[in-house]
Order: structure tokens, then C-alpha cells, then sequence
């Protein structure tokens, strides 16, 4: 493929946040007039046409003809546009049809969009991941070939997202074949185009680079990757689009919309350098456990991984927010310290993005302490937050008078801490219902993991901020975010009490987390290890903890999958999280 | 592979319900002490030493060591028993482990035990279905290879369940690899064996015989299928296992345990009959929509349909209550035909298995009219069900007063209407924890597809019974069960008045379902249509339906997904169900 024009090159990486199925705005941003005076090539990311993931919906028809709809408006506008010298690469679909319009065969790939001579499908990615969250195989046929693309005398090869991950579990190297067909035909390529969607987790942005550069360097060639951007359920995209020109790298914000503007310059290769090592993107390596063997601990999130997920998270509530328009949160306070940090969060969101307006609820049961009101009650004060405060005892008294009149049995135990729970649950959500305002859920993943929490209950909520967070790691967040807002607002975000108190569920006299479980420093380092599939209890033991305690957790982790089965969407962070890419029967031995 | 012996052969077709990852008991069944005269050939489903559908589970290093530890008792055992002329196939996972004991790749295949030599990896499964409810290239490497295996002068062909299915979706057709094979070595087959775990759905039977006698008729060979049992959460196996000798059936029962027995006679090749037509496993046609276009009506559901239909469903239930060890049922009853359906299932899988017992909950709210308790009580009086009554109309005003007091505002409207829902939830859950029991959903498919339902309230349970049953074929099936049960019991199992109300959420005055929905009958016809994916709403207008109601439907199920993500596993029953085989996004345009 070849397109001859003047010299002067810019790039831009575009990376937008839209909701999954949005066409219209697709269209919209990849036809916008713009005025430059440079050739310019435009890079949009993988299904940006479409978004990503589409799950079934790509294989809907009504879906399906408004998407061919949709590129052929795209191809009359480009087919007109005869006077641009605007280029672009756009990730989207190439549907193979069934006489009745079915999808007989569906590619990821990627669309040349040309002035005078509308769009052309040039690439058809050649790895589909179909790991943890990924389900690509599901949906799409693999791609086979190599894509050279010359523009102006300048030669790019075209990629997708994984097909830049040489891996074990796919058994191609779409980067050996772009480097074979290089030198048997004696191709210069000045750049590597990677249109991806690839979503977010800690550490990741780091394997991005060392791989790109590994890769620019075996090709001679600078490299672009374009990431997307937005939440999508469970899955974060990122952003952070790059470009590496063979000497350094030029990068996008994270978690923000941007149209990133670079220059291809000339690549001075470095071989002299050495080389960034080829990074394996085994299972094994994918999904290692955070956890030092020695110490006996998690690794320790850095102040750097604590931003990093601090931006997600605001992110992930304005998106949320956003793609559902609505502009109201209601938080369930309890006086303890994961609540109070989905409040510090939701209030930061909006304080950065200025979504709407968040309200708290305290809802004190018999077993409350009055220091569980006062705290609460601070903390909205401090924030400017709307504070309302809605007993439970009532409620409680009579449905356990219900209980001996209509059943003739006392509510007692364990049935009666999970009622004050749901309760709870019923007034939060009439309050969402009355306020057309979105319930977020305020577990963590200790929680989540071992089944500490009451279905219907206090696990209630259209989104879950902190379910990839251990409790150990929601004491650090709180401690950081203290000391990050001090200058910002003059105070503890959230107040002092909150995070030295012990942990209690308050649903009986005198309750701590820790007559029930083990001390969360132990739990956590145990979760992390089994959640990876790859410690065993007997690794455990044989690290020197107490064997009745690791079965404990253990059983506790089996046995509350039914609960995870019904929880809401968790906002992603780490590589292995609970939800859609950990996938375990309720029923099992 | 060789093994020679006597003549007489016998081959028995075990379908046995184990709960996934029980090693210990499928270990007890393959190595149980048979005391037959002939020689035996002993066929267990696929996946029968570990269970299927494992999912994560088959990554998991504990699960590894505790399977090649099962593997390794199951040889010596086989090593010892030299006496012994009994031969078994059954379903497992091939493991080859990294270094660090982690699975580098993992294959679905068939061992053969045989008296004296142990056990044999002797095939790894070729097609791995990955639509729908299915994922298995998540986890396993496809095989390549055919496997023959000759046992006293016998001749074996070896498959597993879908390498039966001839497909577009799959690049290869192992029958046709068998085929062609048999004809290049000039090797006679006996019989093709085909190990498989396919869940049930309606109609399924009949492609399964169909698709094995056109195998049959192709190879000149008998045809054993031997099929999984079980719930498996969400998933329903059917064992239904069958001998096909080239001229007649003879099939295991549904849904029951069974060793069948059937002699190996001489195939006689019946190529003067007509051969039955290759039945093409496309998308397309997996999940065509169950509509009439001409009537405009779901396909009707004939009485086998209803028979089967209720087997599964309670033997659903049974299969459920025993896999998590509980022994009691609580049931909401409203008056209304869906929870009254419910408790006749449960009743009478009571009846049949002998579980334990049933109790149901009334809980009137001020909207619920007299003859909702009167149905609901006469209900549980004819059938001995302990019937118990929980008002909620005080909860209900006490919980409006705090909102007047608490939020200084009236809880009126969807608010307050959801409240009398999520508050029965409340109630059922604090009797199941007090009671140890399992609460049944009570959903229909309808209510399920157009968010018809309140998410914590009536949505509430562990498993969901109709969730896969529209409406208009709840109330099908309530007359069906009425017919059926009458000379059994001696009257109606479902109250006559329950069935000719007009259905109503009662959660305000007057309220019907036809105030909010179009009628069941045309509403259950668009929703199959558009479920299916295959189905547009264009299609719909085009059939002569009111457009503002096709938009509203469509808009309805788009929107309500957020409830779907959060509710309990479905007996599937339907070739399309919501469910894990049905993933669409939350946010989405």
C-alpha cells in the first residue's frame, strides 16, 4: 500500500473515552474537521469504532447493521475529503456475512482512512488473548499476515495490542514474522504502529515499555502505541499512549482524554545500547502473586502505585457516572475505614471532575458506638458533605418481634447481625431509588475473598471501588491520602479515629474482625498467594503459619463464591482480581 | 494400542452426578470392585476424574498435585488388579507442568485403565468449543490426532463430545480425519466411543441421535455416548447416554443415575437406508430464536417438552440442595403464578427425592388483596407445606416514617414500591441463615429480560428455577402441571385462582404487569427474537408490530443489565439463556 505526498509528518495519538456501542461519537471524532497545515496521521485505538469489550454485542444483528452503516459513512466522508492530508488508523471491526447478515467470521483489525479515497481494512490481528478477562477467541478468527503501510515515503508495519506479546500460549510471533519478512525482502520500516486496549493494572505501563523497546530495537523502527481509555464495567483502560523514538519516550496522561502530538523524527538506531530484555508473557508470569516469600508479607504498594491507583479510581466513578447519567452518589458511612474511603475518593472524583453531588448515610443499629456517629458525622462536616443519619434500632426491634410472632422462633446469631445489614441495604437503596443517585459499594477484597460480608447487605452497590484493594492495602491507601490532602484541604481527609480504631462489623457487642479471621497483614499475604492459583496451602505451611488457620481461609474463600457470584463490578487494579477473569464454580468440593 | 482377550463384551455407559472436584468419589466409582463374568468395557463422560466445567480450577496448583496424586492411585491400582478383565475410558486432564509444577498445557482427553498395565493417556480432545456458555481454549491445547484402540479384537474409535460436531466455527472435522484415516490404512471400526459432558437443552436429544447416527452410517461402526450428570451451577447435564448398534437406540434415562448395560452385537451396515442428513452446528443455527414469524408466537412447547422441563427442573433443585449439604427449601409466595409454580417444582422434587422439607413465606404488604393470602395458604394446606405469614405493612410504615424523619422527604412512587420488595428479601434471608435453607428465586425470564423485578427484593436467592421460562410459558406450564399432578393428588397443585388473576406486582393500587409491559404473549415473542441476536427491532416492525412498544422493550432490556450481573445462577433450559453464555456489557450506548 502506498501514498506519496509532501514531507513534513506529525502524528497524533488520540485517546477518548466512549461509552461501549457508541458510534455516532466514534464517527463524529474520527470525521472531525481539523486544520492543520501538516500531513498529519491520526491514531485511534483497537475497536475504537465499536469499543472494547463488545462481548455478544458484536454479534447482534441490529449491531451489526448500523456498524456497516457506520463505515460506509465514514468511507463517503474520507471519499470526499479531497483536499486533507489527514490520515488515520482506526481500530474496528471486519465482519465476514452470512446471506441473512450473520457474522459468519469477525476480525479485530484495523482501518486505513485515506483523503480521496475513503477507508480500506488493512490488518487483521493475529493474537487473540483469551486469558482472564479476555475472551477474544470467543468472538474473533485470527489474522495471518503482515501489514506494511507507506505513507509519504515514510513505511510503517501495523499491529494490535497483543500481537506485540510474545507469549507461550500463542503459538505465533506476529513480531518474528513483520522481522523475517522484513529482511527476506529487504524492507525499512520507520515505524511500529500498536492500536490497543489494553486495560489497566498496577505495573503494567512498565512491561508496555521495556516490551515496545525491545521490539523497536530488534526493528530499527520508533514505535507508537495507542492505548483507550475509559471504564468499561470492570475493566479500566488506562491510556498512557506512548511514543518511543528509539531514545526516548514521549507519553500521554493517565486516566485522562488527549490527542498526544508527536514528530516522527529520524529512528537512529542503538545498537550500541544494550538491549531491553524480552519480557514472557507466560500465565505464570501474567498472574505471579504480589507477595515476598521472605518477609512474609504483600509487596508493599509504592507512593507512586498509591497515585496510580488513586487516579483509577476517581476515574473509574466519573466514568461510571457519566455513562449512565446520573449525577448523584449515596455512600453507606459506618464509622470504619473502608466506607470512609470510598467517601475520600468519591469526594476527591468530584472535586476533580465535578460530576454532581454525593450524600452520606449513617444508619447506627444497637450495636453502634456513638464514637462510629461522631466520626462520620466529622468527616462529612470536614468535606462539605451531605450527612443524614437514619437509625436502624426500630426497624431491627420490630423485625425481630415479627420473627417470634410469625415464626415463632428468635432471631438470633448470625441471622440476626446480617439483618441490621440488609436493613442498611434496603434504605440505601430506596434512598438511590428516591434520588435516582448510584450506590457504591464499600467492600474490600479481604472482605470479598472470605466471604465477610452480608449478601444483600453491606455487599449492595452498582460499583465497587476498593473490591481489588486487601484491607491492609485500604489502611495504606487512607494513610497516604491523609498525608497527600493535607495541604490541599487543611486536615485529615479522613479523620484519624477512623484508621486507628480496630476493625468491627458492629453487629454485635463487643464484635473485631479478628475473632472470626486471622490478623489482616496474615490473611491478605494468604489471599494473595492462593487468589494466584499458584501457592498452595501447603506452601503456606511450609512458610511456618499455623495450619488450622491457613484451612480456615482456605474453606472460607471456597465456600463464599456465591456471594462473589452476585456482587457488583469491580473496579480492576491488579493483575488477578476477582470478578469475569476469575472464574470458579459456586458448586464444587 | 493392543489389548487381547475372550469374546464376550459387555460395555456399561456410567452417568453418576459428582460434584465438581470430588477426586475421592470418582476414584471410588472408576476402581469400585465389579464382579462380572465377561469382559466389560466401562465408559465415564468427559471430565469424569475432576469434573466439567472446572473452570479456573484446572489452573490451580493445590487442584494439579491432588489430580496427578488421584492419577497415579487410579494406575497402581489398575497395575495390581491383574485378575481382572475390566477395562475403563474415562474423561481427565493431561497435564504437562512447567518446572514449578504450574500447567504450561493443559488437554481435555481420555485415559484407558486397563487389568495389569495401569492407565494411559491414549486422546486429547480436537474441538474445543468456546461459544456460548463454553470456554474451553481458555484452558486447553487442542489435540490433533485420531485414537484407535483395539481391545479384544475389537476396534475403537475415540472422541470427545464436540468432535462429533461438524462445524463452521471449528478449521478441522475429526470424523472426517477419522474417516479418512480408516480408508488410507485400510482399519475397520467396531465402534466410535464418544465421551462428552453437554448440557442439556431442549431438543438437544434429537441432534444428539441424529448427529450419531449420520457418524454411525459414515464409519459403519456403533456409537456409544456416554453423557455427563449434574447441575454444575448454572449448567444442566442430562445423562441421557445412548448405544446406537446401526439399527435401534437404547438410551439411559434423564436426569437419573445410571450404569446401562448393552452388548457390542456385529454392526450391519444399513446403507440401503436412507442416511440421516448432517446436521450443521453453525452459530446461526445453535441459537435460532424458538418463533413462529408466520403466527408471530413462540414456538409452542409440546407436552415431552414440558415433561422434560420438569425433570430438570426438579432434579435441579435436588442436584443443588445435595451439593451444598442442605436439607431445606424457603419459598416466598405472593399469590401470583410464578411462586406458586416454584413451590409446586420444589414440592414435587421433594417428593420424588425425599431432600427434606419446604416452607413458604407470605408477606403482605397493604397492596396484597385478600385472595392473595387465600390462594397462597390453600396452596400450602393441600400440599402439607408449612405455610407461614409476615406482614411488612408496619415495617413498611415505619421505614416511611424515617424517611420522612431522617431525609426530610416522602418515600413515594418506584422508591417506596421497591421498598415492600427488598423488604420481603430482607425476611427470606433472615429465615434462610436462621432456618440453614435455600432460598428459590421466583423470576421468569420476561421479568428477568425487561428488568421487571427489584434488585435485592424479589431477585433475591441461590438459584433461579424459571429464569429461563418466559412468562406466557410459566403460566404453559403451571396448566400442564395441573393436568398432569390432578389424579396424583387429587386436585389442582396450583390453585385454579392463582392461574386466572391477571398477574400484578401488587406494590400500589390497582397495579397490573400490562400497565408497564405489553402483553406477555407479545412481549415473550420479541424477546426471543431479540435474544437470540438474530432478531432485529426493524425485523420486529417489519412483522406489523406498534414500533414505541418495540423501542421501549428494546430499551428495556438493554438498561437493565446492571440487575442481571447480580443475579443468581439460572437452570438453563434454552439453547440461549441469560447467564454466563450471554455476556453483554453493563455501560454501554
Amino acid at each position: 500500500m502506498r501514498h506519496e505526498k509532501g514531507t513534513g509528518m506529525k502524528f497524533i495519538l488520540h485517546q477518548q473515552d466512549i461509552t461501549i456501542g457508541d458510534l455516532d461519537r466514534a464517527y463524529e471524532l474520527i470525521t472531525e474537521q481539523k486544520s492543520l497545515k501538516d500531513s498529519v496521521i491520526h491514531l485511534w485505538p483497537e475497536m475504537f469504532l465499536g469499543g472494547y469489550p463488545l462481548q455478544d454485542i458484536v454479534l447482534d444483528k441490529s449491531f451489526i447493521k448500523a456498524y456497516q452503516n457506520t463505515l460506509e459513512k465514514i468511507h463517503e466522508h474520507f471519499l470526499q475529503a479531497t483536499e486533507s492530508n489527514q490520515y488515520h488508523f482506526f481500530g474496528g471491526i471486519d465482519y465476514k456475512l452470512t446471506d441473512n447478515g450473520l457474522p459468519a467470521k469477525i476480525y479485530n483489525s484495523v482501518y486505513l482512512a485515506t483523503p480521496g479515497e475513503g477507508i480500506k481494512n488493512i490488518y487483521h490481528k493475529r493474537l487473540l488473548p483469551n486469558y482472564d478477562i479476555f475472551d477474544e477467541q470467543k468472538y474473533f478468527s485470527p489474522g495471518k499476515n503482515n501489514c506494511f503501510v507507506q505513507i509519504e515515503n515514510k513505511n510503517f508495519a501495523i499491529i494490535i495490542c497483543e500481537d506485540m506479546w510474545h507469549s507461550t500460549t500463542h503459538s505465533i510471533d506476529p513480531i518474528e514474522q513483520i522481522k523475517n519478512e522484513m529482511q527476506q525482502n529487504n524492507i525499512q520500516v520507520d515505524g511500529v504502529i500498536n492500536l490497543s486496549a489494553s486495560p489497566y493494572s498496577l505495573g503494567k505501563r512498565e512491561s508496555r515499555i521495556k516490551r515496545a523497546k525491545y521490539i523497536s530495537h530488534q526493528l530499527d523502527a520508533s514505535f507508537f502505541y495507542v492505548n483507550s481509555l475509559g471504564l468499561h464495567d470492570e475493566i479500566l483502560f488506562d491510556g498512557r499512549s506512548f511514543f518511543y523514538d528509539g531514545n526516548s519516550v514521549t507519553e500521554s496522561s493517565l486516566f485522562m482524554p488527549q490527542d498526544l502530538e508527536v514528530n516522527l523524527k529520524e529512528y537512529v538506531p542503538k545498537n550500541s545500547l544494550p538491549q531491553p530484555s524480552d519480557s514472557k508473557n507466560t500465565w505464570e508470569n501474567l498472574f505471579s502473586p504480589r507477595i515476598d516469600k521472605d518477609q512474609k508479607k504483600l509487596m508493599p504498594l509504592s507512593e507512586e502505585d498509591f497515585e496510580e491507583i488513586i487516579s483509577a479510581q476517581m476515574f473509574a466513578i466519573k466514568s461510571y457516572l457519566e455513562k449512565v447519567n446520573i449525577k448523584k452518589i449515596t455512600i453507606a458511612l459506618s464509622g470504619g475505614v473502608d466506607s470512609a474511603l470510598v467517601l475520600a475518593l468519591a469526594y476527591l472524583s468530584n472535586r476533580r471532575y465535578n460530576f454532581g453531588s454525593i450524600e452520606a448515610i449513617y444508619m447506627p443499629s444497637k450495636f453502634s458506638a456513638l464514637e462510629s456517629y461522631e466520626l462520620s458525622k466529622t468527616m462529612c462536616d470536614f468535606l462539605g458533605v451531605r450527612f443524614y443519619n437514619y437509625p436502624i434500632k426500630f426497624l431491627h426491634q420490630n423485625l425481630k418481634i415479627g420473627f417470634n410472632e410469625n415464626f415463632n422462633q428468635e432471631l438470633l446469631g448470625l441471622a440476626d447481625e446480617n439483618i441490621q445489614s440488609r436493613l442498611r441495604g434496603n434504605i440505601l437503596f430506596a434512598r438511590s431509588n428516591q434520588q435516582n443517585s448510584i450506590v457504591l459499594n464499600t467492600s474490600n477484597k479481604s472482605e470479598l475473598a472470605v466471604g465477610y460480608s452480608t449478601i444483600y447487605g453491606d455487599s449492595v452497590g452498582a460499583l465497587s471501588v476498593l473490591g481489588d484493594l486487601f484491607k491492609s492495602e485500604v489502611y495504606q491507601l487512607s494513610e497516604f491520602l491523609n498525608k497527600k490532602c493535607e495541604s490541599l484541604l487543611g486536615g485529615n481527609i479522613i479523620p484519624k479515629g477512623i484508621i486507628t480504631r480496630p476493625p468491627s462489623a458492629e453487629l454485635r457487642d463487643d464484635q473485631k474482625d479478628e475473632d472470626s479471621l486471622p490478623p489482616y497483614e496474615r490473611l491478605d499475604f494468604f489471599l494473595e498467594g492462593l487468589l494466584s492459583h499458584q501457592v498452595t496451602a501447603m506452601d503456606l505451611e511450609n512458610y511456618g503459619f499455623d495450619p488450622e488457620e491457613i484451612t480456615n481461609t482456605v474453606n472460607l474463600l471456597k465456600r463464599s463464591e456465591y456471594k462473589r457470584f452476585q456482587f457488583c463490578p469491580i473496579v480492576k487494579l491488579k493483575n488477578k482480581s476477582f470478578g469475569f477473569g476469575r472464574r470458579v464454580p459456586i458448586l464444587k468440593k
